[in-house]
């Protein structure tokens, strides 16, 4: 057997075991460390298998959203992972995450070096049902954590409400359901003293 | 809006963020620590959407590989993480594993409860071409990771390449290119030194 596809695809494989190296703001739900990118789009995969009900779109295609939400972040292997509430950074985000996308999702065969760009592009546009209501499970899940560990990360960074509301909002366009749930939560975070007004 | 039922569904999702906690032997490629279960999880999905033409049965049930490989390991969050090669702790895994599967599937509602609980028992009774192809994937990704670390912990664990070709020779049940590529790198890792025979 030839076994040069094969060879580029575990290439490819062994690449990526480096985004459970790149860590996020979030902290894990007992508080004890933050999470990485590899752990975050594990989460996101399994809340894309059981919250698919809420996306405001029906028939939703939730083969393409998992293949969205499992690869979304790769390219932060290469362009770190921007906090996203870190306005100078965000500044040439895209520019970095073109590049990271050419190199990494370069090391495998045409046909699936194309499919997983498209479906990074799809995420990052956010412009069709799967797409929006991934960008939704992207946004809920920091919040569920951030919710868990009592807002430390928001106080931490002196993040505002505002700001919450703000960067969380466009989870609406995805589910109704889930950003009611949501603002509902950030509400009760201000209340808290979690989060300040 | 009544949120019971996604009070429940976001309950689990924050109960299963402890996967983030439940440390395997394996090692990050870097070598730089261990990586944890919902890595692992994560990789095994991105892995059987690259490698899926290597499964032997055709038409693949893709979607329920998926699904299966994001979930098989939530059981671990009451059970542990089993060695393979620790047959003492391989004694009573079943039992433990169980007991986890009973706890954690129920804080889902019914429907859900149930579906996660078949796909848990599909990918452990490995008899459908589905859970086989899911089952090869469990065991490359750790086999790729050793190599790339030059089979630190076979020698840290004194295994043998006996053991280590009876641990993978099942991955031939769900594709026998995987295990041609697999055996050679084992039989590689050997003549290096890196296992010892």
């Amino acid at each position: 057997m030839d076994f040069e596809r094969l060879q580029k695809q575990i290439a490819f494989v062994v690449e990526i075991d480096k985004l459970k190296g790149i860590t996020r703001q979030t902290l894990l739900t007992d508080g004890s460390r933050h999470e990485d990118s590899a752990e975050h789009s594990w989460h996101l995969a399994v809340m894309a298998l059981l919250l698919s009900e809420y996306a405001d779109e029906k028939d939703i295609d939730l083969f393409g959203v998992l293949k969205m939400v499992l690869i979304h972040d790769l390219v932060e292997i290469d362009a770190g992972d921007t906090y996203c509430y870190d306005e100078k950074a965000n500044g040439d985000k895209a520019e970095r995450e073109e590049k990271a996308a050419e190199r990494i999702f370069g090391l495998l065969p045409e046909d699936q070096s194309k499919e997983f760009r498209l479906l990074w592009e799809e995420f990052e546009a956010r412009k069709t049902p799967a797409a929006r209501y991934a960008a939704a499970l992207d946004r809920l899940q920091p919040l569920l954590n951030n919710n868990a560990t009592k807002g430390r990360m928001w106080q931490e960074h002196r993040v505002k409400s505002r700001q919450v509301f703000e960067r969380n909002r466009p989870m609406e366009e995805g589910s109704s359901v889930l950003w009611e749930y949501a603002a509902k939560m950030i509400r009760e975070a201000i209340e808290k003293g979690w989060l300040s007004a």
